[in-house]
């Protein structure tokens, strides 16, 4: 292994500030909206895919997509927020073996009572904290990342 | 709530790049590391900071300012890690009521063997991403939101 090709001082300072900032803001936005809201960041993100869906209704496969999450990991998610009636799962009407997930009316409750303080705390930690063009930057960075990861883009991404 | 000051459409995908980014970025390093040295990316991290550490060794308090991380998140890293032989803990020397965490010779190896691997990881979907400007953007801005969430610096993180 003694060819590998290990980071230079610039790009390990790069990496570990993202690591970190990273880590932070994860941790930051689980307690703002635990403490507000009484859920994790990833059930947040779940809850708002859903609300911007027609019908407020996907397929469990697309919204692992969406949400670039394990089928598994999404499963377990979706179970959680039915059995607090935030979500509703039902059979799809055209393919016998798909599941959709649909967002109730009391889950769009707590979404929108939830939404103004998660916002707030994103705009805080980050936007506020980022120039202009750092945020065109950070899209761009991260879109990069998408693609490499998923080349196919939002329709082929391997949701296994 | 009707005051709130929602994300501008560019705020918006450049904060929804990022996540994406950073979701799939984890769950493929989780992956990575657990199939090549059966861990995750959090105790990797862990096992780095000590490695780069006088006589390998880092109090609690230290380590979990450095790895970004909870207290109790920690101490349930370090358990499952000295579990393994990785890590040995005992009482600080000069100080009764402090832990210090020692990577040990086996946890060493383990992970001297993880890093190329790990490495080669973090160049293909991020470093090899990005152009140098992009790197050191992501440096800039990873810097601004850990200011921006951890306002003293490295010396003063709040760890609970």
């Amino acid at each position: 292994m003694s060819d590998t090709q290990w980071l230079t001082p610039d790009q390990q300072r790069a990496w570990r500030a993202y690591l970190e900032a990273t880590t932070l803001l994860f941790d930051a936005l689980d307690r703002q909206l635990q403490a507000e809201a009484g859920m994790p960041h990833g059930y947040y993100e779940i809850l708002v895919r859903l609300s911007e869906a027609e019908d407020r209704a996907m397929r469990m496969s697309e919204l692992a997509a969406r949400t670039r999450s394990s089928r598994s990991r999404l499963s377990h998610a979706i179970a959680r927020l039915e059995e607090r009636g935030w979500v509703m799962r039902t059979d799809a009407p055209t393919d016998r073996r798909g599941q959709v997930a649909q967002l109730t009316a009391k889950g769009l409750g707590v979404l929108t009572a939830a939404a103004p303080g998660h916002v707030a705390a994103v705009r805080a930690a980050v936007i506020e904290r980022l120039t202009p063009e750092q945020i065109a930057q950070l899209e761009s960075i991260g879109t990069a990342i998408v693609e490499g990861l998923c080349p196919g883009g939002d329709g082929a991404i391997a949701t296994s």
